[in-house]
């Protein structure tokens, strides 16, 4: 029997970033750069990391027998109709959960703190001190409570916010007012002062944030009026009815990591919004070598017999 | 025997903060408004509670048992000849700690992700990813490690930073390398990224935040150069030091609080330094409510023969 052979197709990277990762982590193995690997090779892997693959590069994969995601997010993917009948497997790991949870909480901190406020009386030379609520006068509703939304929540908590949660199936996480499905969604709203998502993008989230839900947030804190912060999937959102909101008052602010067009235009309005931070899909990231562990990790747990993790579930796209 | 007194001097504030809190946390006693005041029951006064109060006053509260601080701070009143040989009491709150946390926290994070490149790019409308290292990947030096100092280190662990730790005696804190005295002085520096100072101002702490100081931390880290954060008290630091770090590139960044002399003078130059953070020593607050809670339940334990807590050891100013 041959050492079964790893396809790595990953635009953009190189394959230093990659192959002596794998050569160290998985000697039973073979790992192959796409980029000029012999067709036979390829039509043979066993497996593939892959990022946003096109038709013609699942086609050329016959004999796959697990699909690996560079990141969280599978959208990049799941759309296919070239899609092998195979499992589909999340990057989940501590670096990327981590980082995610940093910008969330610097995030919840900066509008909490007023720092916009205060960073204009510093260019303005002005000692100013705007009122600054304290944490736990402010509810943080995290949509999506899979690994990323409770390690964020875990570590709001910490800071002294209040937590709510809303998810597609009912959860039960103490210190969390839990919220669920399209029949908890008005209740959850009502209830958050501070609007964290990190969903995935699925046909279920799919232009889920409008300026109407957006209304729907509680207007009654100590901000004044809510915000919104997404490190989650730029197209669970609607770009417009961010600004619209912005410019109207109807947030006070707001903090995007992901866009529904990315790289975010240079002459998208969003730039200038009042009040909003943006950062270019910079949250969180994956670092290779976390990604290759996570890999031969999978992969030895099915050669001993067990079921592979973070599989996608097809049905819900995620 | 008449109902206890306590005066109430707080320059700045209105009676209408104090005397109705008072009132219904502490029936058994009577506040009294320093401004029109009789002279008599000032001289008979029990207790007061004091920001800065100048030698004159000090010398009318003749027959004070207790002196209560509005802040955590005391050095607004320890060198003052005129200070009767009576406990000073500091205010210890939770939402004091909470405030102070939350600035800490969140300005570790604005180093850590490259808060200024990040909001240089957004201006300039570029969609540009600098470097951000992770929180594990650095070490936060707090000085101090009172209330203040731990309840941040054990925010900043959940977070993911490493921690280090300078008290001027010795502690063991789990998760910390702690350092104490000048003997450890020079070893907490050099495995410091980000210095954080919560420190009071005393005779042994005047002034110890120079240039040399700042040299000496870490400079080998991820993020190039150390950062400095002072959410203690100005005088510790020698704010000339700090625009030459910032400006000669000894310092990657900064975050400051509190300054030699507050207000910060419109035309001084740190408003404008490079990768500076300016609040208005306005990082934590103490809440008048919480303090008049304070102050009445240190007054209960006396009267009911326990000690204070939370009172100044003299010769060491805190």
């Amino acid at each position: 029997m041959s050492a079964p052979v790893i396809v790595v197709a990953v635009g953009g990277d190189s394959p230093e970033q990659w192959l002596p990762e794998f050569a160290s982590r998985w000697p039973e193995g073979r790992a192959l750069w796409l980029d000029g690997a012999d067709e036979a090779d390829v039509a043979k892997a066993d497996y593939a990391v892959v990022w946003a693959p096109g038709p013609d590069l699942l086609h050329r994969l016959k004999s796959v027998r697990a699909l690996f995601s560079l990141g969280a997010g599978v959208d990049h993917m799941m759309g296919s109709p070239a899609l092998p009948d195979v499992p589909v497997i999340r990057y989940v790991g501590a670096d990327l959960t981590s980082r995610m949870s940093e910008w969330v909480v610097m995030n919840c901190l900066l509008h909490l703190r007023q720092f916009h406020a205060y960073d204009r009386a510093q260019k303005a030379h002005r000692w100013e001190r705007p009122h600054q609520p304290g944490a736990e006068e402010l509810t943080v509703g995290i949509m999506g409570l899979g690994v990323l939304g409770l390690d964020a929540a875990a570590k709001l908590s910490q800071v002294g916010f209040r937590l709510a949660g809303w998810s597609r199936t009912p959860k039960a996480i103490p210190g969390m007012a839990c919220f669920d499905g399209p029949g908890g969604f008005d209740a959850f709203l009502s209830t958050t002062d501070i609007l964290v998502s990190l969903l995935p993008l699925t046909p279920d989230t799919a232009g889920l944030v409008t300026l109407d839900v957006l209304k729907r947030l509680r207007r009654t804190g100590p901000l004044g009026a809510p915000v919104y912060i997404n490190g989650g999937r730029g197209r669970t959102q609607r770009d417009a009815d961010i600004l619209a909101a912005l410019e109207s008052g109807v947030l006070r602010g707001a903090s995007l990591d992901v866009f529904e067009t990315e790289p975010l235009p240079a002459d998208s309005r969003l730039w200038d919004a009042p009040n909003l931070f943006i950062t270019p899909h910079a949250a969180a990231w994956s670092p290779r070598s976390d990604v290759v562990r996570h890999v031969v990790e999978q992969i030895r747990r099915h050669d001993a017999g067990l079921p592979f993790e973070h599989v996608v579930e097809r049905a819900r796209g995620y």
